[in-house]
This record gives structure tokens, sequence and C-alpha cells, in this order.
């Protein structure tokens, strides 16, 4: 077993090239960095990767997935801050003209927490520092903020400006009352979606861990502020126990505490059921994708680290041999921010209306004017006067009100104040957001790398990808052992029957069968069937196990069923051999 | 049944936004015309296309997917030509300031071919036209092209221009050399991608039909030029009778004609046999997703309305009620235009190694100069002469040479011509590229608004989304007849085991059952289960046919396998009734 090494990532990313995972985008005409293409296995996994999350969100928790453009007009982004807040602090090297992040000069520099620092703090102290490009002391220098969103112009003559969404969150947002009325105007209910999204990165350097087009996945799950304590399926995970890096232990310098989400909830290490609910979510949906638990951690934000809008917030955190822990899931509790933003821009009422159970009787003071008596002596300012008085706070000697910056006492035999008790159906309520936001990329990455090993077969060196059956791009490679007597018909048949059952399987007569188990043990095939001399006597052929590599024969008929089986994770290869 | 009238588009657009398919983007900041988002149903129902596209394309031909970034650099949109070419001719009204697409105001106007007009001529002409949009009288405008890709920088100091792709195709093309690595380095060979792609229309005023943000499905399929009558499954469809409207009958006015694919190829309406394989796939695709085959045409290109490269060109159109007949997918032959342009301005080669079954025996003469008295005699230059002379003419006096810039007259004795047989193992093959591209936001509408129809049911009028049970959103509702005595529970948990089995199952409790029943019509869910008192006896529920609202008995531990095959069209449900 290949114990992670630091050139592991040269290792997985030069077979993920060369066998059709990842590739430089456009390298024929000198790859751009923060960008990648999916080659043909890639995507493949991705796809998967995409849809065992939908299982989770969409299948699982009944959230549909809604699709809005990749372009939005400013509005969106002025309302949710990306305007004026979605900036890195920029400088320019006078030497060698390179762009550098500010804050990473500095944290080079041994400076802690440049990022907040003013501007012209951050350029006297980066002074004396040196660029990480060439090397020589920077001097003085302009500290800038530069947007990373991808900015454009919609329709001719520069009519319009518009941005290419730095998340997907704000399409949810904004279709709100839409979404409502799908939901039949009840809380809660969760909207999702899986897309591009981009942040224009001024110097990226990490492959697909820092891209400058990317995918999300996000879920946006509107509750009743009252009813974050509330999760109706939290039994599923009350005693989902996983260690949690909270802001108290990260402060004191200690370990991640191990304990079920019930416990978690009931102590406040988390803010809430929903909360709670999501990040044990996170850490089967990672395991299910192939991330192995002792790589991953949840990391609480510390209360200078939070966004002042969120009550709390976790990063789903996987460790990479070369990038060590990596940021890859974030879960907050956004609170009422977003519709709140969005409802102030727009003007549009972003409310739900809560029914209450039964009608609240509510005390209610009325101010009725004696309209005739308050025309005749007020005239034409009798109108705004009477509305003035309407929500007026009087004593027993009269009122006071102000009209047009005029101040007029009412005295009290103009008005009658009766007190009533009033039915309240219900109220408006602005529901809070949880979000669980998914780096797919990353995902991707850290499966890859996590999947890649080095042993031995049959006394050769081979590399592996050990991906989960349910990740992995191919499912089933099927071999004949030979190209004649009938073996090639009967295995072209055999693949034929696992496409029509939804496998994706190929077929490969190519070399010594020992070279093609090779070769799909190295893009993590995790199973083959061989047809073989055997098959034409008794019907049955090989199917052969990827990580342990031993083979067990089955009946042809059973194949398509087997596989399927074997693939979903209802079937171990274990019990296939007793 | 409703016959098409003019105002479907406007019941559909309205049931479509009301429901959740379609919803004008950020409505709330006053939606921007050319931008679309897709509902929780509408995404759920694009996706379902996307995945039968899928089948036939990725599973069927077994052509891999790839994706590749929506930002891509200046040098691939210039060796595409879109840099330069891909514009519309516009003009800004001088009175209203509005944007105008000047090809337009020239055809209302009556003009004709107006496209092919240069700038200045078609200014003349549309001086005396009309604004559409104030009715003025134009006077002098100003033609000039506006090119329809939306612009962006990469990175910081503007220091690379980049473009929100037009099409997916260029990424296939770019990745040509990494693809036929995968691939093994044989043709054919074919990659795809579902992916978005932008245009910034200068005003687009037709819903879904011409939008700034779309999505396409292309297959970049790869084939040996002289193969291109070979499609190794064109069995499959050389039967596959369908109308052509080739561009012969378009210029005598004439109808289309029904034929085979066999035919076509033969008579050499349809170029080769790979282009008439995708058009009768293409054809079988649509209809699969719902398009009635009435409402279908096959148009051929005219021979001016083709790209200068391809060899033949087909569009299949769609008929909508409002917008007449759509193209909707465009299948063409593009020849080695597009791997021809990359190669030249990347300076990659784009070929294929294409070995001969038996080395061609060729006669080749070959130059040998007698390197000892050339080096004396030459000296410095004796070097630049002897490759000069390598591939000179020779007579029988001796040979002329220029070597930068100076001429040399080298004697007969200098050298040796020698003339030989040489094995030659195979040739560099520029390969051709047959690309179906389809616009799978047009399928999408098209399925709406085809599947749009009004009936009566129970003497009361109804609305039905009569899509094909492939492409519902929903998949099939499950209702209990009364909220209690465990007929709920009951409902619930069939509605679990249909989730189990991948079924998108709504379950649904609220209102009258027939108005239950009219909900689910009027969101084209194919199915509804419902749960009632005899269930309770028998271990029965009934299962109800959307389009003819009968309704069977089955059994509850059929209802998952049942409702699958329904789904899938492996079954009936006139077969359940008997």
């Amino acid at each position: 077993m290949i114990q992670g090494s630091n050139d592991v990532f040269e290792k997985v990313m030069d077979l993920a090239k060369r066998r059709g995972f990842i590739w430089p985008t456009s390298e024929c005409y000198g790859a751009v960095a923060g960008f990648i293409d999916y080659g043909p296995l890639g995507a493949m996994m991705k796809r998967r990767v995409e849809d065992i999350w939908r299982d989770f969100y969409v299948i699982g928790e009944g959230y549909y997935e809604i699709e809005c453009p990749t372009i939005a007009q400013e509005s969106v982004f002025i309302a949710s801050g990306h305007v004026k807040g979605f900036s890195d602090k920029m400088c320019q090297c006078p030497h060698c003209k390179e762009f550098l992040r500010a804050d990473h000069v500095a944290e080079a520099g041994g400076v802690k927490n440049p990022s907040t620092m003013k501007n012209e703090e951050l350029a006297a102290i980066i002074a004396s520092c040196r660029c990480a490009a060439c090397e020589e002391v920077l001097g003085t220098v302009e500290v800038f903020n530069f947007n990373l969103m991808f900015q454009t112009t919609i329709g001719p003559g520069s009519q319009r400006v518009g941005y290419l969404r730095p998340e997907t969150a704000q399409g949810m947002f904004v279709d709100f009352s839409r979404l409502l009325r799908f939901y039949r105007d009840k809380l809660p209910f969760g909207a999702v979606q899986i897309g591009k999204a981009y942040r224009n990165e001024i110097s990226p350097r990490q492959g697909m861990i820092r891209l400058r087009e990317f995918t999300q996945a996000e879920a946006e799950i509107f509750v009743h502020p009252n009813e974050k304590n509330h999760h109706p399926s939290f039994r599923r995970y009350a005693d989902y126990t996983m260690p949690l890096l909270t802001y108290v232990q990260q402060e004191k310098c200690e370990d991640a505490v191990s304990m079920s989400m019930q416990q978690a909830v009931d102590k406040g290490v988390i803010a809430n059921e929903y909360l709670a609910y999501y990040v044990a979510l996170t850490h089967h949906l990672l395991v299910t994708i192939g991330i192995k638990p002792e790589r991953l951690r949840f990391r609480q934000h510390l209360p200078d680290e939070r966004a002042h809008y969120a009550t709390d917030c976790w990063d789903a955190e996987i460790r990479s041999e070369r990038f060590g822990w990596v940021e890859t899931v974030g879960l907050a509790d956004r609170t009422d921010y977003d519709l709140n933003a969005h409802a102030k821009e727009s003007g549009t009422a972003m409310t739900v209306f809560i029914q209450y159970d039964e009608p609240k009787k509510v005390a209610r003071r009325r101010i009725i004017p004696n309209m005739s008596v308050l025309g005749k002596q007020y005239r034409t300012k009798a109108k705004a006067i009477f509305e003035a008085l309407a929500i007026a706070t009087p004593n027993t000697e009269g009122a006071d009100v102000e009209v047009d910056g005029e101040k007029f006492h009412i005295p009290a035999n103009l008005f009658e104040v009766r007190d009533e008790i009033v039915d309240i159906r219900g109220e408006e309520v602005v529901p809070h957001v949880i979000e669980p936001s998914y780096g797919i990329d990353r995902m991707c990455y850290a499966v890859l790398e996590q999947a890649y090993d080095e042993d031995v077969a049959d006394g050769e060196a081979r590399t592996v990808m050990r991906f989960s059956p349910r990740v992995a791009p191919i499912q089933v490679a099927v071999f004949p052992l030979m190209t004649r007597d009938e073996l090639d018909t009967i295995a072209h048949e055999i693949a034929r029957s696992l496409q029509k059952a939804g496998i994706l399987a190929e077929y490969d007569d190519s070399g010594a069968i020992g070279r093609r188990y090779r070769r799909q043990d190295e893009i993590g095939t995790p199973f083959a069937i061989t047809v073989d001399y055997d098959t034409k006597e008794d019907q049955t052929v090989t199917i052969r196990d990827r990580d342990s590599m031993k083979q067990v024969r089955i009946a042809i008929d059973k194949v398509p069923s087997t596989v399927c089986a074997l693939v979903n994770g209802s079937l171990k290869f274990a019990s296939l051999e007793s």
C-alpha cells in the first residue's frame, strides 16, 4: 500500500492526464491557469458524484433542483454584497510587474491575519517583503481591491453590466417567491442547484483546488426561524457520531472531539438540529463517494472568521497530501440575511404568511377622529391630520401630531380612543436559510487522490485506482480470453446485456489478459468479466474483483443483475466467494 | 382536443410559470430578455431530455462525454473564426436610440437576402425603412458588425481576453490529440458535450427559442475521409423512412419526399452514410422525447446557406404554433475544416496516422552528395548546400540550389542520384468531422408546446400535459383516499418504495381526490396510485392512466416494477386492463 507521499499529487495528475480524467484546458494554445477539462473518464466520474449528491438532496430530502443562468444582472450582486465586497487585496510587483495577492505576500513574510488589515496598512507592511515571482524586495506598492467576479455586458452598446455568478446560491434567493408558491406557501422547503460558478482568481496555482470556473452543488433550505431545532428527520442522524473540531478547541489547540449529533445539539456545540443534520448528512455523503473518514474533519468557523450575519458555520475539510486540509463543503446558518437583502434591493416582500393554530386575541387601541369637526377646522389639511392621528399616542389632553413639518395639537374632544380585542390570524415571517454548499471539483480531486494506490499483482507492480464502485467511471470490463472460437461474440453479447441494464461496460480484446486487467485497474474499473473456453461448456464466466484480485465463476444470465448489485453496493464481492 | 391556435404559446407559458416549469430570470429585478430559469419541474424535465440524449449518444454510440470550461481564451475563437465572423449586422435608430438588427429591418421592408449584403449597401437600403420600435423612418444610419460573443477578461489587470463559448464544439476540436490517444489512435471516434453556450443576441424576443444563455448537446464524430460511407451500424437505420425536404425541392417549392436512409444515400440526396445515420437517429431521438412526427421535418441547407466548408447540412425543424418551423438540430459534414484551422493557429498537428493493411512500395529518388568534396569546396556553407541539394531537382548537368539568397550550381559529379523503392507503412490523415448539434432549450419548448392539451374529464374542463412518461418530471403520484385509517401510512410506504426504485413519486393528500388528479394532469404526471379502503382488504391499489383516465387495480408489491416498466415504455397501460 502506498503511504501518501508528497508526490502523490504528481502521480495522480499524471495518471489523470494520461488516461483521460483531467486535461489542461486548450493545451495546444498554452493552458490558462484556473481552468481544467474533464476528459471522458473524469466527466463520467464527476457525473456519478453529482448523481450521488442528487440522491441525497433531491430524492432523499425532497428538495427540487432548479437551473438559473450563469450570467446575472448587476442588481442581484449589489443586493448580495458581491459588487462591493467580493474582492481580494492585490498589488503589482514594481520590478517584474507580476500581480500578487497582497495578503499572501504578507503571510509569506510572517505577518498574522493580514486579511483583516486596511489597504494602506498592508501596503506599509509588505514594502519590506519580497515578490514571490522575482524575489526582489517590493518597496512602495499600492494595495487595491480586485473584484473576483468576471464582468461582461449584456446586449449591444454596453447596455447593461452582467456578471458570471460567483455562487449558485443567489438564484434560489431571487426565485424565493416562485419557490414558495411551488411548495404551496409552506415552510420548510428547499431548492438546490448544481452548476458552474466563477471566481476570477488573481493567480491560481493549485490545480483542481482553486479554479476560476468550477462546479458547485448548493442547497438553500428555508426554515421558520423558531423551528431550526426541529428537523423532521433528525432521528436519522441523531446517533451519527463523528469528530468535531469546535472553535473552542481550535483556540486551545486541542484535538477534535467525537460526539453524536444529538450530543452536539444538546451541548450547544452545533447551533441547531438543522445544521447538525446537514453536518452529518455531509459526512455520510462524502464517505459514500469514497472519502476515508480518517482524512475528513468538520471544523467550526472561528467567531472572527464567520460572516457577520451567520450564527454558526462548519467546513468539511479533506486532508490532501499536497494541499493539507482543504475546505470542500461549507455549512452555514445564514439566518434571514439574504432574503432581507434582496427584499430591500428589489422592493419585493420575501416573507411567508404563517397562520397561527388558533387566531391570537390581541389588544389594540384605535383612534377614531370626529371627521366632520376635523374637516371643518383643518380643511385641506384634515386628511393628513386624520392619518397622523391614527398612529399618534394621545393623552387625556389630546394628541400632538406633525403634518408636513407643522405641529398641531388636537384636543381630546375631536377624537375617540377605543380599546379593542382583535383576532390576528397569523404573521409574515422572513425564513432563515440553512446552506450546505459543496465544491464538486474539490470532491473529485479528493476522490482521485484517495483512490490512487500502488501494489503488486502476479509479481508485478500495478497502479490501481481504488474507486468506490458507485463513482468508478467504467463499471465493468468484459474480455474474451481469445478473439476466436466465438468467445468474442459471447463477450460482445454480455457487454450489450450490461448496457441494457444501464451499466457502463467496456469491451476490450486487445493484448494479453493480464495487460487488460492492468489497464482497467489503472482506471479503477471495479469488476471484470472474462469469457473463456469453460464458458462454452457450462455457460459461466469469471468475475474478478479489482481490489482482492479474486475471481469467481457466475452464470452468464446472472451477470447483469450481479454487476448491478455489486455496483450499487447491495451485494459484496466476498459473499460471491462462499 | 385542442387544435393549435395562436395563443397556445400564451397558455403553455402561463402554465409553465404557474406550475414551476419555466420562470423569468431574476423577475424581482425586472427580467432581462434572453434568459430563463428552469423551475423545479422544468429542470427535472430538461434533465430527462438530456439523459435520453445521453442514452442515444453515450450509451448507444459509445461516444464519451467530456466537460470543457465555458470561458475560453481568444486564440480558440480566432482559429474557429468566431472573433472575425460571428457577428450580426446592427444599426441604431437615430430617433429612439433602439438597437436593431439591420437585416431584420430590411426584411421587414421587403428586401430579399439582406444578410448577404455589404454594410454600406444595407445602410443605403434601410434608410427608407421604419424603425420597429418607434416606427419613424430611419434615414441615414450606420450599419456595423456586432460580435455576438460575450467578452470578459481573465485575471487581474485585463491580462487576457476571454470569451464565453458560443458553442460547445470547439472544446472537442481543441482536445483532439488527447481524445485520439484516449481512443488508442484509431478512427472513427466521437466525443460529446452537453453544456451552456452563449450568444449576446441584439434583441431576443422569442422566449425559449432565442436565448442569450442556452444549453447545447453536441457530438463531434471524427471519421476517416474515405470511410464516411461506411457507418458500422448503418443497417440499424437503413430502412428508417422519413420525409426529407431537399434543397432541390425547396428551389422548386415542392413538398418533402419520404424515403429510407438507404435510398437517400443511394440517390445522393444525403451526402454519405454517416450523415444519413445521424439524420435518422435524430428523428428517432426527437420522437422519443415526445415530438409528433407530423410536426417534424428535415430540411437540407441551400447551397448558398451552407457554410463554405460543409459538404452537406440538414436541419431538424419542429413546427411551433407561434414561431413556425424552428431549427432545433443541425447536422453537418464539416469536413477537415475545424481541425485544419486549429492545427494552423496552434502549430500542433491534428492528424491520425493510418497504417496501410500492407506497406506500399513507393518509388523515390534520393540525392546523395559527396560530402568530402562538398565540404572542401563550400566550407561553412557546405551543410546548408547539402540540405538544399537533398530536396533539389537535378538534371544531367547538375543541380541549382539557393542558400541564403545566393545561387549555386552544383556539378553532377559532386553527388549521386539513386532511385529506390521504399516501404511506406501508412499516412497522416486529417479526419473529417460529422457534427450533430442539438438545442436543448428548443427541444424542451417543443415538448411543452406539443404536450399541452385541454379536454373534458368527469364533465369538467381539464388541462393536461401529455408528456411521454420518459420526460414527465413527476413520474407517478400517490394518493391516500383519506388521511385516516392508516390509508396515509400505506400511501407513504408506497411512495418510499417507488423512490427506492429510482422513481420520482409525489405524495399528495390535500383536497378532494378529483382535484388531486387535476393537479397532476396539469403537470403531466402519467400515472397515479390511489390507496382506498379495499387496499386494506386485499392489498391492492388503483393505478390511473393520465391520458385514458382509466383505472385498474394492481397488487401493492407489484407497484414499483409496474411503474418502472410503464415509465421506461416496456409495458403499455392498455395491457394492464386485460
